[in-house]
């Protein structure tokens, strides 16, 4: 990929098939085994930390120690107490971090973004996302870490304020990491939202129900086209007392796919970062984002463990 | 509907519209606002109970006394005490209970019920039901108590044994009732199911996907062709040790969407209510299973009070 | 069905079982195996002709002559003669036709009418049908008069001026008529239209666009929500000259599914031929509208007969 | 692309953003713009036509005199003597030409094909492809020679023996050309084989009918999974004579989507095509089935532009 205010100088990886890989797509560039080859390079200001998780950590804060910005994989780090210390260490040596949190750079999530912020869709009543196929296992992390990150990263960057407790529950079947799960988060003001996660589908779905008041929304992130939906329905409460009657009406009106920009969202994720690096404006998805999805994935684990005991945030 | 080896004697509704709709399609009976008539009436020996779930155990016990066989709208009773009441008075008089539960009749759950029985999924590992529409609002229940039944009585007839605890979660926003739930089930052997009701949603999803050791199915309810689809798609483990590397292997087969018969479910139900009846076989939908499926609603809505604690069952 | 200021008096099938039928739904009335009975009846002033096409020219025909208004099921007649005589027959009685076009009192047809009317969709390119499935064979007609009175009624309905010429292709497999065809229709101002019928197909299809200048439509009648797409996509063609590069632009916006009402189009229509009686007000689907229909048909026919050749209407 | 065998030595192109292009893909190969230098040189033995079709037959004459193999887009050429000419050239210098047919190389096409050999569809009744969008306008040819070869050259390969005559009727909107074009062709025996094609569609369709006597196929490319569907559905004539009753009864049963492989077809066909020169074996898609297809495009154009006359072949 060719970005605007950056090149690639040098790639590390333990595969020695990447390390090919990255020789062939960047000639001429230095590609090594060796992490520290990078971390310390004096022509290199940003480290993109793109790793398993348990990793992240030691990486993100030697490249942060060699006064490098970082671009770290999701999710952030393995615990709480990781992703607070590298914040603090960013802070104090004045260094970006950013999250992968991708989705937020899709046309689709941007434009759920701005019918939730202009009003469109009324007070929001609840987020209910699908993710689920036959994918590939992870080895080091269940499928909650695997795949929720996404969900999560986006309902903290559509929903406010933060969810209060968290409720999981599912099952492994295969090699003892969980396979199967189902996370409930309770947000105040009577807003819920729900992820289904599974690595073994028969059949690939990224659906996501978004109710509110006024509109509700379908995102069907596998439709080429349409991705997005948004339909004129609603619920309106009628408060005649004391009448054994239906109360509530339904309202069905249009339905309405907004046009979506074909952009490239990683493109776009990075160029923002090149361009929170040059004029020091704080990333979105910068690591307190990531640590808001870190602290959401250990309290469901948290719960997981427990069969669904709820756990506060 | 005509039943062969039955005849509609009475009708008892409050509704006064419904009771001119009764007396059209059945011209000639008798039809009543006051249950007691059709309840005690001698010419009649079973009284089907198609009312709101409070109303179940007065009706049908009353029915039992007066020496009727009864059939009860799902879900069977609002307590456990009161199905087991109905069940044991049943026992005495000699007489059947049948539940509703019509989803037992479809060629769909007949056919995923022999896939299952024959070896064809393999050892069963997920159930997942989403079953969400913006419907209309019960005022008596909750979208639980509503929408659930289906679902529960459909795994209490596919999955053996029984399931060992359960987890709800969920939200009002309208009325009090919550209008949107997500019911974990822990069954023996790591098998889970979940169940994802909603009455808020903007299009109608009636989808179930149930994965096994070898093969998995797909169950759209909605489509007018091609309802059950069966994929031979599974995972494989290879127990390599020590290996850093995937351990597990995907694979990927035909799929096949087996012919179903096109029978009419409700039709078939009370077909075989009457030859239970007439044979004294007992229904495989009788008091028991539904006092099973009540059983569950409870823990659910105990569980969901209490924001997803776990409750044995 | 019951239909404000109409009554049904007597019903005349040849068929035992239909007589059974009508008996029972409307008792009381006079059911006979003579349509003659009903034809001639003094107590009866509208007749609905519900037959196979071949009989409608003799039954429309006798009942115009004993004064009754008439409502034929399509296609109007067997021949362009037929129709033209049954059409000055009515005129000379001062009675009313109505052929049965159901389709244009769908609320999917109404709201398409009013996109094209309104301007909505600008100078209309193309109308292409695709309407198809495993059907019931027909033995007195081909898949073309059998299916394509549908789609040829909606386009009369909406495209104005009137189709020029025809070119019709298809073959026959089993039974001597054609199971699959191909109609083609050129309209003045480079309007075509595209009708693809066949008996033989393994899914049903029954899918329309409509491409215009300014917007384009998919009008799907299988779904249950969302039968009429509006696309604001289109074609901007630039004139510059010389120039060997893409001087065609396209302009891709939102979808917008507009809602549809629930009615029911077969009483809509029927309520409005009430209407049409007696106000004398000349139904839109009178039998000029069937006359041009089977003008339509005959063509195509020829057309079919000599593999394609162009017939001029 | 990296294909076993070859070698990428020069690429010739008068676009410069192209050159540039290949220059990056290709590092080290002599990239120019004039097609003479690539054409001429000995260092190189198959010569690839990837240009306008007008252009097809001067380049790849040039290729084929200066003793290369050549490799040419489809259509192969603008006229059947053309094409004639460039066959008996190959046949000369016993030099091999294929044109790129490039479906007949995807795991869809080739499970058609299988079904239809071991016959498992039985015998054909008809092939009904619709291939449509909104997609880029060509200046130099209308929709038919743009879109329709793909499904020429597919029929070429699925149904035997060739076609016996051609109707193509269609209209152009904008600058001259077709953009929307139907054609029938009929084959002997009753089979009959239908293709939509059109530029102003506001949707993608790439769906193509298949009916046999035995089952029949919906191939929907753009389906992620399931592209091939079979279904055991069917149509069997009663021989009852003289009763007027449904003689033809339909067969419905399973439906079964066999598993394609994940095949790259142009590697797959250009690894093919180096086989064929390697080993002497004549490419299915060679220059007399490059030349089937530009017959049938002819005959469909003269069909055109007389408003659907029958054209033989």
């Amino acid at each position: 990929m060719t970005l605007e205010g950056s090149k690639v100088i040098a790639v590390a990886d333990i595969s020695q098939v990447a390390r090919k890989r990255a020789q062939k797509a960047y000639p001429g560039i230095n590609v090594t085994s060796n992490a520290a080859d990078v971390i310390s390079s004096p022509q290199i200001d940003t480290v993109a930390v793109i790793t398993p998780v348990w990793t992240h950590f030691a990486l993100a804060k030697a490249a942060l120690e060699n006064g490098k910005h970082v671009f770290v994989e999701k999710p952030f780090t393995s615990t709480t107490a990781q992703g607070e210390e590298l914040i603090n260490l960013a802070a104090q040596k004045n260094l970006k971090i950013m999250v992968d949190h991708t989705f937020l750079f899709t046309a689709a999530v941007k434009k759920i973004s701005q019918l939730v912020d202009e009003g469109t869709l009324g007070k929001l009543y609840y987020y209910d996302s699908t993710r689920v196929n036959l994918g590939m296992f992870q080895h080091d992390v269940n499928v909650l870490w695997d795949l929720a990150p996404h969900d999560l990263s986006i309902m903290d960057y559509l929903i406010e304020p933060s969810p209060e407790a968290i409720v999981a529950t599912g099952q492994g079947h295969l090699n003892g990491h969980e396979d199967v799960a189902f996370i409930t988060l309770y947000f105040p003001e009577k807003v819920i939202a729900h992820i289904n996660v599974n690595w073994l589908s028969p059949v690939k779905v990224r659906t996501t129900l978004i109710g509110g008041e006024k509109r509700m929304v379908v995102w069907n992130d596998l439709e080429a086209d349409e991705k997005v939906k948004v339909y004129d329905k609603g619920v309106k409460i009628n408060n005649n007392e004391g009448v054994y009657e239906l109360l509530v009406n339904y309202r069905s009106g249009d339905m309405w796919a907004p046009h979506l920009d074909q952009i490239e969202a990683l493109h776009q994720e990075l160029s923002y970062f090149v361009d929170c690096i040059s004029t020091g404006k704080e990333p979105i998805n910068d690591g307190c984002a990531g640590l808001r999805v870190v602290k959401m994935l250990e309290a469901a684990s948290e719960s997981l463990s427990k069969r669904g005991s709820l756990v506060y945030l």
